[in-house]
């Protein structure tokens, strides 16, 4: 049983770009990832859709033509099949709620991209 | 496509206790939920985890026999079959994420209970 305070629990988190599996609620995970830079290849999930909630830092979202920036306290789900891309210039602090099945770089594979093992 | 402050998502909730879906990722309800006292009673939900997030104000969390107070950016989740009970003496904003088929007071209804229609 465990209250997790989700700013304290990035200090487990010690690499960029790669999803840490805090918590699962029924068929899905509760990750919390740090990203600086855009090594994010643009993807989507066929069969999924993904949630970004922003804790600390700034966010660029682009979902297929448009493109918006997340600050902390934002909430964004992208629907299944949406081409999406996330990116920052500085540190941003993300939650992501993903399915079980999700890969979280979608139907690419690419340098970052980590197995659902490698992310507990 | 929205991106969604919730804090601001708050100025659409008017009533104590009474969840509003702002969201949906995959078989999930995104709520929003503001409380303030103790009418919620004990109770559990058979069959799915519940997610609580602490987005402003202390919220009181009894499960079985322990309690804690989480506060804002806490994360907890409430394993199926755990019985539990949440209140506050202030005012506390949350966000809840629930299965589709989850009802907000478990196996219990009572004079909060709300279907997911009146959720909406």
């Amino acid at each position: 049983m465990h209250n997790l305070n989700l700013k304290e629990q990035f200090s487990n988190v010690h690499e960029y770009f790669s999803p840490k599996v805090i918590g699962r609620v029924n068929n899905e995970f509760v990750k919390l990832v740090k990203i600086q830079g855009d090594r994010v290849p643009w993807h989507y999930h066929e069969e999924s859709d993904e949630l970004f909630y922003i804790i600390e830092g700034s966010l660029k979202m682009e979902v297929n033509r448009s493109n918006f920036i997340m600050n902390p306290g934002d909430l964004f789900i992208v629907k299944k099949g949406i081409n999406h891309r996330v990116s920052s210039t500085g540190e941003c602090l993300i939650m992501l709620i993903e399915h079980e099945t999700t890969l979280h770089t979608g139907n690419i594979v690419s340098e970052i991209t980590k197995t659902i093992y490698e992310q507990q």
